[in-house]
This record gives C-alpha cells, sequence and structure tokens, in this order.
C-alpha cells in the first residue's frame, strides 16, 4: 500500500475543527453547543448581495475570468480608494478563493521551498497547514499576554533573519489575538524588511474591525514598502459572506501579480457565485459595517468583563477583530475543549473554544490558552460564559481525581 | 526588491487561458471570437441546479463542512452506486473547489517535494501548474497521433519508474486527447502500480461523455486498488456547472483522505452556493446527462469530419470527453493562435483554440497540434471550422513571405 507523504503526516490538524466530530456528538445527545471557535459570524450577510445571486438569471454556471471580473476589479479598486484610503489599479487585485488561496498563492510564488517565513505567534493556526503545503518554514517570534500581544522586540526579528529568510507575516489586526498593530509597529516591520529584502505579508482580513477610536493602518500606505506589501484581503467577515468563498491578493508588485495570475488560471476561476456576491457587498449600505463593527464592540466588552470576572483568568482586551486570546486555569486546553464536549453540560448546554497550542509553532506553548471567537449575540455569549465559568470549577475538581489515580502507588 | 520564487519564475502560463488579452482585442474590435479554447460547456445548467440557489433563503452566507455536507456526500455515494456502478462510503469523499483543487490536495498529501510523477502526454496543462506548486516532478511517457493517444506501451511507464516514482497520473476519458482508456489499458496500469506500489490517480471528470457504444471503466472498479486508486470528479462538465466550483477527491484509502481532510480544514470550505448547486444536479431528470451526451456526440462527429476534410489535418475520432487534439499543418501552434485573434478574420469572426506544446512536457513537442473544445451548437462549430479552414489556406500563405523576408541575402 502506498504511503501518504511526509508533509501529509506533519500537516497538524485544525485547531479550530478538529473537535467538530465531538460537537457533533454533543449535538446529537440533544446538547446546545455554543460555537466559540470559529469565526463564522452570525450577522447577516447584506440582504442586497444574496438578492443579486437569487435575482441572478443566466442559464449557465460558467467559468468566471481567473482574476475575478473586470467590474469587480475595478470596483474594488475604487472602494479601496474611498474606504482603505489608498490608490491601486484594478490589476493590483486578483480575486481568490477566500484569503486562504490568497495565502497559499503568495507563498508558491515568493518562497521557495526550505524558504523562511518569520510570523509573530500565536497565529492564525492555518497558516501552518499553508507553510507545509507550500514547503515554507515559519519561523515564530512569540508575542507575550503580559502586553496583550504586542509586536515582539523587532531584535527577536532581527536576530531570527537567515540567508532562507523570505518574509514575515503577520495578521492586522490579529486573528488569533485580537491585537492591533500600531504605525510605529508597521514602521519598525517596514525598516527590517527594506534592509534584508524581504516581503511584508499581512492579513488584513479584520481590517474593519477597530474598537475604542484606535485607528487601522493599512500596509498598502506605507511608505517605501510598494514592492514588498503583499495584502490578503475576504468578504468573509467584512460582509459577513464566508460561505462565499472570495478573498483578494492585492500588490503593486507587478511580479507577484503576474505570477499568482498564473496560479490562478491553473485553478481556472473563484466561485462564480461567491464574485456577484463580492461584487454586490461594495454597494450594501454605509451603515451595514459600522452596525456590525458596534454589535462587536458590545460583545467584546461583555466578553472581556465576564472572563475577566472568572477566576484565574487573564483575558488581554482586543483592539480589533472579533478574537480573544485567553489563558485559563488549567492543564490543557486541548484536554479542556474536549472534555467541554464530551463530559460537560450545564443547563444542556456547552461551549467549544479553539485550543491556544495549534495557534503556536514553538511546541509546548498555548497549554493553557484558548482562542474565543466572539461571534454569538450576547444572550449566548452571557450563556456561553455562565457554561465556562461553571466548566472551570467544575473541571479542576474532577481534574485532581483524575490525575491521582495516575499516580503509581508507591 | 524581493524576487519570486524560482517555481514561479517556471510556472507556465495556462496554454488555455494566456491567449485570453488577444481575444479581449480582437472582441473590442467588433469581431466575433468562437471559443474552442477552454473546455466551457454552452449546455444550460440543470435548471433545478440553479433554482436551488435561487429560492435558498438563508440569512447568513455561511461556511460549509470542510468536505461539503453529510446530505451532500450522502447523496454522492449513492449516485455512485447507482450510476458509476461502484460502492462507496460518504466518507470516500472530500468536496474540493473544482477538481483543481483536489488534484492540489492529492499531489501534497501522497507526493514529497522531489517525487515523481509519471504522465502520459499529451496530459491537461494545468498538471503542470499544480505539480510545479507542489514540488512534485513530471515524468511524460508520450503517446502518439497515430493510434489515437492510446496508452503508450507499458514499458515506457516501467523504464520511467524511479525510486522517486510515487505514482501514475491519467485523465480517462482524456483531456486533450479525447482518448477513452480501455478495461486492457487499465488492468495494465494496475499491475504496474500494484508491482512498485504507486498511487494511481485518475481524473475522471469527462466519465459521462462516452460516444460510439463504448465503455468507460472507472478505476474505483478494478480490483486490488482499493488503496492505491484516488479519482477526481466534479460537476463543471457533467452538469454544465463550471463555476461552481465543485469537485471530490475519491478514495477508499483512509490515510489518504484523513490527510486531504486536513488540507480541506485548513482552507475552511467549499463555496456554499457550489455545494447547494452540487446537491441539486443530482436530483436533474435522467435525460439530462443523455441529451447533453447526444449533443455533443453530434458535435464531435460534424468537428472531426469537417477537420479531416482540410487539406494536411491530422484529426483522431475522440473516444470520449469534448476535446480534440489535432495536428495541423502549421510551423508553430503558439503563433498560428495568436495570429488568428490579432491578424486574421473571416465575415468579422476568428477562433480560439489552445496550443498543443502547453500540453506537453516534452519540449518541442505539439508545436503542430492544438486542443478544440466542441462547447459549441453546431451553427457556431459549423462556422468556427469555416474560420480555421480559411485560415490554414491564409496562414500558409501569409507565412512564407514572411519566412523569406527573415532569410538574410545571399
Amino acid at each position: 500500500m502506498p504511503v501518504i507523504s511526509n508533509r501529509g503526516q506533519i500537516l497538524p490538524p485544525s485547531p479550530i475543527r478538529k473537535l467538530v466530530p465531538f460537537a457533533d456528538a454533543a449535538k446529537r445527545k440533544g446538547r446546545k453547543v455554543y460555537h466559540l471557535n470559529i469565526g463564522q459570524p452570525d450577522i447577516a450577510t447584506p440582504p442586497n448581495a444574496l438578492r443579486a445571486v437569487r435575482e441572478s438569471d443566466f442559464k449557465v454556471l460558467a467559468y468566471a475570468p481567473s482574476a475575478g471580473t473586470n467590474e469587480y476589479r475595478t470596483k474594488l479598486a475604487n472602494y479601496y480608494t474611498q474606504k482603505v484610503g489608498t490608490t491601486l489599479s484594478p490589476d493590483d487585485f486578483i480575486a481568490t478563493t477566500g484569503a486562504s488561496e490568497a495565502l497559499n498563492f503568495a507563498m508558491i510564488a515568493c518562497m521557495n521551498p526550505g524558504d523562511e517565513l518569520i510570523v509573530p505567534e500565536p497565529f492564525y493556526a492555518n497558516y501552518n497547514g499553508f507553510s507545509i503545503s507550500g514547503g515554507v518554514k515559519v519561523k515564530p517570534i512569540t508575542a507575550h499576554i503580559d502586553n496583550g500581544f504586542a509586536l515582539p522586540p523587532i531584535q527577536d526579528f532581527e536576530k531570527s533573519i537567515t540567508a532562507k529568510t523570505k518574509g514575515i507575516l503577520i495578521c492586522n489586526p490579529s486573528n488569533p489575538t485580537g491585537y492591533l498593530y500600531s504605525k510605529e509597529e508597521l514602521l519598525q516591520l517596514r525598516d527590517i524588511v527594506l534592509k534584508h529584502d524581504l516581503f511584508l505579508f499581512v492579513d488584513e482580513v479584520y481590517r474593519d474591525f477597530v474598537y475604542d477610536d484606535k485607528q487601522f493602518h493599512t500596509v498598502l500606505n506605507i511608505d517605501a514598502l510598494e514592492q514588498h506589501a503583499i495584502v490578503f484581503d475576504s468578504i468573509s467577515k467584512r460582509y459577513s459572506s464566508c460561505g462565499g468563498r472570495i478573498g483578494a491578493l492585492v500588490s503593486r508588485n507587478k511580479d507577484v501579480t503576474a505570477t499568482v495570475m498564473k496560479l490562478a488560471q491553473a485553478r481556472l476561476s473563484p466561485p462564480t457565485f461567491g464574485l456577484i456576491v463580492a461584487e454586490a457587498t461594495l454597494d450594501a449600505p454605509d451603515n451595514y459595517v459600522s452596525d456590525a463593527i458596534a454589535e462587536y464592540d458590545r460583545r467584546r466588552q461583555l466578553l472581556v468583563k465576564r472572563l475577566n470576572a472568572m477566576n484565574g483568568v487573564i483575558a488581554p482586551t482586543p483592539g480589533g477583530a472579533f478574537y480573544a486570546f485567553v489563558q485559563l486555569p488549567i492543564d490543557d486546553s486541548e484536554k479542556f475543549c474536549q472534555w467541554l464536549l464530551e463530559e460537560f453540560e450545564h443547563n444542556n448546554a456547552t461551549v467549544m473554544m479553539a485550543p491556544g497550542s495549534g495557534f503556536y509553532s514553538t511546541p509546548g506553548l498555548g497549554k493553557k490558552e484558548v482562542r474565543i471567537a466572539y461571534v454569538l449575540n450576547e444572550n449566548d455569549l452571557n450563556n456561553a460564559m455562565d457554561c465556562l465559568e461553571k466548566a472551570l470549577q467544575t473541571y479542576n475538581n474532577v481534574l485532581i481525581p483524575i490525575i491521582r489515580t495516575e499516580i503509581p502507588e508507591i
């Protein structure tokens, strides 16, 4: 029997989805599961975007152009001018099947097998999958919960750079930590990528979700990075259109977009209905996004307040996105999250979270941490927090006897 | 300025899409372009499938499960029992974003960088893109137009196998040649993959399109290949739903499906609207596919007749799919296809075809060949053949003086 590849074997399962079978089992037992594990917004997709699909009247569901339609890319460039405040040409955009594909394409186009990519950790867990697929080595720089997962000292990046280093990747604001990078931090990154001639990849899919009057700075507006900056974008979160699977790779570097175009042509096209949704989202009313931000902000405040009121929980206040990366008073978040689904219930409900270790590349880190996506309404979020609070009390009580039974009699 | 990767540089542009800018320019001049370059069927998508999307009434366009919904995979397994004649479990299917993604996933999951994949050429050009992305080395075995691109002698495969060989990939019936592999050829391939413990990857997306009372044999029904056979499928051609971007990886090998599942989770989900289309296609009336086959068959007969009536053209009769791979009396099909779009017109129309060399891995082959997709109705196809016939006469006449001017005076 032929065996699977080494890279297939070392691919980690997604920490966001790997516990799904346990969640399904819990649901089959009639249990309500509060999904805080995945960034699937509950907010309604802009009705005009769904209407655009439902009122379409073509007879053949044909391929779209490989980079997305010219109409969409033109409108997107216009959107970037007006809303992101940066001037781009339609050719600087390649529509992709989710931001995931944009990341995959960037890894193949910009890096060779064995090249190194520096990423502050904890990072979006699926960067691991994409880098292993692409043969790229992730070199993590550890960020810390004490300062809310701010950019680690730039000297840590400097020390990590070798002849193999080809780029630095950040997510701004960060999935999974919610940290919003400051202009100063971006300038520090600029200086280091210019010094070493690296790509600066920035996942900006949560760009709109910024709180407390903070300001988001796109890497596309940082001077001197025209050839270095590659941005990943998506309609998934901004317009609650995850299932549309439309993202984009955005760059002024023509060599990069020409190469990505070859990859885009090889896979033929992004999904046609998704493109219809995407184009229509750009006509959504102005208050669509601002209303969503206000809603997430209320949840964020509720979440942080509830978490920090729990014994032994450390929850920094996220400045952006819709995640909190939280330390819990537990032995092992993998075990705890599985236990929540398999053993625990409170009012016949339980909570699903993503264990923290999957977001680190350094072995052993994140064992006490979880990522929480605040994508439930305030009422559900409150119920989920009731579950978590109760669970933490119960878990540590049941855990002690379990551990004791494993200690051999002397 | 950071440079793109070596693999990005060697990625070939798609021969199917690279001439698109010339076609666009021709259209801007008001010229009708008959698209024979791309396998985009003109046949209507099953109306019930489009209706399923248009009558959907959810409010949030959410992620689908990473492998597709259980409902879809269950119906698909049932479809395979009834229509393909092979018994599979829903877990043997992973829904992908087109067959393209299934191929990408298989390369990553089954092969390491530097591993070798044997592919009879000419082959579907985008296998090049996927193999370069995946760091896999394609070892071509040349098939020949004289026997309609039948499986090359199995000794040629045997000679090509090294310690690095991990699999053999065929497309059955073949894109680009239309060749339908016989049971005997599949058994020869079985013996060799069993002897060397290789994967046998079979792209079966054109499985339904078989003519002249010939019979299609799925590799899933070849004994003893349960752990070796990996099939790629798609709704794109069977149900004229290319823009839905729903394919599938099908295998009974649990290690393979478990590994592919990790890749599927990393990219989150296939497109949700596409899955709705895909599930509904399985309820399309029985005559939907048989009507499409009858239509393609008429076009096939017309095409082959017209082509073989042209001076110096060699067009084997394809047994399946909806492509013909044809030798033309020209110097260079790249030049010819571009010239057709840039310089030629007949009744203010021209024809777009895919140059043959892009479907070969061996340099220098395919220069006189083109791939023609017979995805236009008989009237358009006739007009396109009028263009081609005229063009061949004109091209060779204009070419001779052009070549002569390049010969220096002695």
